[in-house]
């Protein structure tokens, strides 16, 4: 079996775009009540956004099912306030879990957060227990910048998250650390702001002691880490310097990184500085890259031919890669999976129409 | 001959640093003029604090030359106003002058600008041409965020900064785009936001004109161009979905990356999908990481040696990156050495006491 645990729900209908840009107009109402007008998105709305995107990638190259959550940029948690990111979330989550139960062999749900800067965290609790104990979602996107690129929180490290990482936890549950969108005219959001966000968030937890505090708290860092195993020397001599254990010690018991490189020199590197038991499959398709490559006639995010070409990988590694890792750190899959398989449905799906 | 281009003074005496904790302790007088205090440094401990660590390591590594500036975590633009800025800048670029006097074949001076957040770059034209004609510098450090950590000023593609850029163009020096330190929580200053600046500024240009504007600007993207060259497929992919010209027509006259990266497959990465014309030698030694690694049993940022150990690169490629690239890219290297072989005596030395 070949799970990606990195997948966006970027082809959603248009219906979705419009009730948010209402959502948007409404704030300038004092009151900042959330929109009162239904989004009405069909089951067959769904199935169409989906059939020759999602569905298409998965059966051509061959990957079986996709960790799928809300449109990344789309979170937007720097616009409105805790309310306004509260129902948006409910809004992107519940058509996640639509999904899983249209189609239960090829999605899993990963949930957007209500985050909202200056807000604690905890606030996400309430959101986080009803995606994984009501809709059966087995992770959470964790944005370490609500506010949208200019960093205004504390860093991940901060007690200001823990009461939300006790709950994470406790439901045993890992957390992709994922920026969304910039609203920082310095930072363009996929090619610089993902890869800052997940760059940043490595060296907060490498000068930490986040993992002692929550031993079982696992993160995965999208996008291949960022810079982080480009320059694996760098912050094994930071650490170093600093007095601190070997990275391994320190933090590869918690931290992840996914396959979301798109070239093979990249994946090269990934597979060989970072053990294979810390790397998980994604494409992120479809994401920040749609084109297909003219040097070599596959798609830019088709991470599973680079993976497959890595000549010091053995069969045991890529099945680490493609399935077990990814079992092991997203823990309720194999449960999400037997249940499915046993012909359980799925809690009752939330209406299609005035969601 | 090999030249190192990205050399900082870490080493320097510790009068320099409390100069510096005066001056910013004065900040707290509102008229905030610029501490009358005498900084006294003598060539003697200039020597001394140079001859057993950059000298020693270049003697011991084999690098002829060091494009050498003031400490970058150091240059602190976001501490007090332009005036601070300016004073600051001149107390270090003088000091690299008097080192670039007493050791002529070893190193040739880049500048720290007086920038400051909010303020125009062009207020930093004065200090750059005074630091380029008459003290001889050969090219200048450009920080893309004086705030420190907030990016708080246009990204550098904005007309904000093309008066400076008119003036490194008439000068005809190179910029290395080169962050300071950071007072935001969040980013450790070389373990994220030093990496974080040059990713940043990379997909600034991406997805500008500004070489259609400044056909002959350069920059230099240190740190091995951040997560760059880590993620050229993902940067080739988003060009070509914003119907962008390729990577190469569209920067690589103009931009070029350093070789700051600290373990053979990192350096093995950049010269597999970086042109050899746009990589430039470099270590950065005295700087982010110090230490041996215990794996090689050499210091991390030994960078000649992973560069001696890539199979793919020919006599030809070495010397272009450890000086022909230089050369050519800081084109007043050529100039200052044969004047310095001719017997010149470079301008006078800015008096070492009283400075």
């Amino acid at each position: 079996m070949v799970i990606d645990c990195h997948g966006h729900y970027t082809t959603a209908p248009p219906e979705l775009e419009r009730y948010r840009q209402r959502q948007i107009k409404n704030l300038t109402d004092p009151s900042q009540f959330p929109t009162a007008e239904p989004l009405t998105i069909t089951d067959d709305q769904i199935r169409e956004s989906l059939e020759n995107t999602q569905l298409r990638l998965q059966r051509e190259r061959g990957t079986d099912i996709t960790l799928f959550s809300p449109r990344a940029v789309g979170m937007g948690h720097h616009i409105g306030n805790a309310s306004t990111s509260l129902r948006w979330s409910q809004i992107c989550n519940d058509l996640i879990f639509r999904i899983c139960s249209l189609y239960p062999q090829n999605f899993l749900g990963v949930c957007q957060l209500p985050q909202s800067p200056g807000v604690p965290p905890v606030n996400c609790v309430g959101e986080l227990e009803r995606c994984v104990e009501t809709l059966g979602f087995v992770g959470c996107n964790l944005n370490p910048d609500p506010s949208g690129g200019h960093w205004s929180d504390p860093p991940l490290t901060d007690r200001f998250w823990y009461p939300l990482y006790e709950k994470i936890v406790e439901l045993n549950v890992p957390a992709m650390v994922h920026v969304s969108g910039s609203c920082n005219p310095n930072f363009h959001a996929t090619g610089a702001h993902y890869l800052n966000g997940d760059t940043t968030a490595f060296m907060q937890f490498l000068t930490s002691d986040i993992f002692k505090d929550f031993k079982t708290l696992k993160f995965v860092i999208p996008h291949g880490g960022g810079a982080v195993p480009y320059h694996w020397g760098r912050y094994r001599g930071i650490a170093q310097d600093m007095k601190r254990p070997p990275l391994g010690e320190l933090l590869l018991g918690n931290v992840y990184f996914d396959t979301c490189v798109y070239h093979q020199p990249g994946i090269d590197l990934l597979t060989k500085v970072i053990p294979v038991d810390n790397i998980l499959f994604a494409s992120e398709m479809v994401g920040a890259v749609k084109g297909i490559d003219a040097e070599t006639g596959y798609y830019f995010d088709d991470t599973k031919r680079y993976i497959e070409a890595v000549p010091w990988l053995n069969d045991e590694d890529r099945s680490k890669i493609y399935e077990g890792n990814a079992r092991s750190v997203y823990n309720r899959i194999d449960g999400s999976l037997s249940r499915r398989k046993g012909g359980r449905t799925p809690a009752e799906s939330p209406n299609s129409a005035g969601l």
